[in-house]
C-alpha cells in the first residue's frame, strides 16, 4: 500500500499535470487567435474579428482556473524548491498567455478602423510573416514548458531580437508609407500598433521562456533587460 | 499567554503588513518614474531618461521579493478565504505595478528618437495632463488597496474611460499633426506610443482597481470586457 507521503506526491503529479493541460489549452486558443486575428485583418473579416474577441473570454476563464488550482496546490500540498518553483511558473505563465490572448484580441478590435472608408490599405507584405514567427514563439515556448526543456525555451528566448529587429523594420516601412500617403495616416498608425502587438506577444514568450527555464534549472537565463522592445 | 493559533494569525498580520509596504514602494517608484519620464520627454533630458531606465530594476527586484513572501505565505500560513484572495491580489498587483514601471521606462526610450535630429517637437500641451491622470489612477488605487477600500477602488475603475476618451482624443491630433507634417512623423509616431503607454498605465490601474475590489468583496466589481483600449 501507498504511504501517506507517496500518496501525497502522487496527487502532486496530477495537480501539476492538470496545471500543464490548462495552459497548453490556453495557449492554444492563443495561437489561434493570433492566427484568425491577422486572418480577419487581411480579408477585412468583420465577423472573424468579432469571433476572436469573443473567444478571448474562453481564454480569460482558463486563466482563472489555472489560478486557482495553483494556489490551492500551494496551500494544500506545500511543494519545496523545484516542484514549488514549478508551481509559481505556471501561475505566472497562465497570467502572460492571458494577455498574449489580449494582444490577439486588439489586433482584432483593429480591423474596421485599418480598413475604415471602404479603403483598401494593402498590408504590409511581411505583417504575418512576423505573426507567425511570433506564434510560433508562443507555441514552442509552451512546449518547452510542457517538456521540461530548458535548451528549448533558451531557444526561443534568442529568437527574440530577430521578431525586434523585424518589428524594427516595418516600424520605417510603415512610416515611410504614412509620408508618401498621408491620406491614409490614420489606418497605417493602426497598422503601427499591430505590428508593436505582434512585437509585445514575441516579448510575452521569451519572458515565458526566462520562467520555464528558472522552473526548470532554478538559474536565471541571463540578466539581460527585460524585453520592451526600443520602437 | 498567546495560543498557537493566535500566533499563526499575528504571524499572518505581520506578513501582510510587509506585503502592503512593499507594493506601497513599488508604487511610489512607478509613480516617480512616470513623472520623470514625462519630465525628460518635456525638456529633452536624456540623463534623467537613463536614471528612469536605471531605477527602474530596482521595482524588479521588490516585485521578485513580494512573489517570494506572498508565495511563502500561502505555503506556510495557508490562509483561508479573505485572507487568501488577499495574499494572491498581493501577488498579482505587485506584478502589475511592475509592468506599470516597465510601460514608464518604455516613455523614457523614446525620449532621444522623439527628439532627434535636434527637431524640437512641440510635445502635444495634453499629453502631461493625460500622465497625471494615469499617475493619480495609479496611486489612488494602491490607496485603495492599502485601506481595504473598495468603494475608492471602484472610484479608479470609473475613471478609466476619461482617460480612454483622453487618449482617443489625442490619437486624433497626432494623426492630424502627422498628416500636416510628415517630415515629422517618425518622431510623431513615437509620441503615439507615448499616449498608448499613458493609456495601458491607465488599464493596468483598472485591473489592480479590480483585484482590489474583489480582495476585499469577494464579488467581482464588473463583468465588462478587461480594458485595453480601442485604438
Amino acid at each position: 500500500m501507498a504511504t501517506g507521503h507517496e500518496h501525497t506526491v502522487k496527487a502532486f503529479d496530477q495537480d501539476i499535470s492538470h496545471l500543464r493541460a490548462l495552459i497548453s489549452q490556453m495557449g492554444g486558443l492563443a495561437e489561434q487567435a493570433i492566427a484568425d486575428a491577422m486572418t480577419a485583418l487581411q480579408r477585412n473579416d468583420h465577423e472573424l474579428a468579432k469571433q476572436v474577441r469573443k473567444k478571448d473570454k474562453a481564454i480569460d476563464t482558463i486563466e482563472a482556473e489555472a489560478e486557482r488550482l495553483a494556489v490551492r496546490v500551494i496551500a494544500l500540498r506545500a511543494p519545496m524548491a523545484d516542484d514549488l518553483r514549478e508551481v509559481v511558473a505556471a501561475l505566472k505563465i497562465a497570467a502572460v498567455v492571458e494577455r498574449i490572448g489580449d494582444y490577439a484580441k486588439n489586433i482584432a478590435k483593429r480591423v474596421p478602423a485599418i480598413h475604415a472608408d471602404g479603403d483598401r490599405i494593402e498590408v504590409v507584405s511581411v505583417l504575418p510573416s512576423m505573426a507567425q514567427i511570433a506564434s510560433d514563439m508562443v507555441h514552442d515556448v509552451l512546449d518547452a514548458f510542457s517538456a521540461r526543456d530548458a535548451e528549448k525555451a533558451a531557444a526561443v528566448h534568442d529568437r527574440d531580437s530577430a521578431l525586434d529587429d523585424f518589428y524594427d523594420s516595418i516600424f520605417r516601412t510603415l512610416v515611410t508609407f504614412m509620408v508618401e500617403n498621408p491620406r491614409t495616416v490614420s489606418q497605417v498608425a493602426h497598422l503601427l500598433f499591430v505590428a508593436k502587438n505582434l512585437e509585445r506577444i514575441g516579448d510575452h514568450a521569451t519572458n515565458v521562456a526566462e520562467m520555464v527555464y528558472f522552473a526548470a534549472t532554478g538559474k536565471h537565463l541571463s540578466d539581460r533587460e527585460s524585453g520592451e522592445g526600443s520602437n
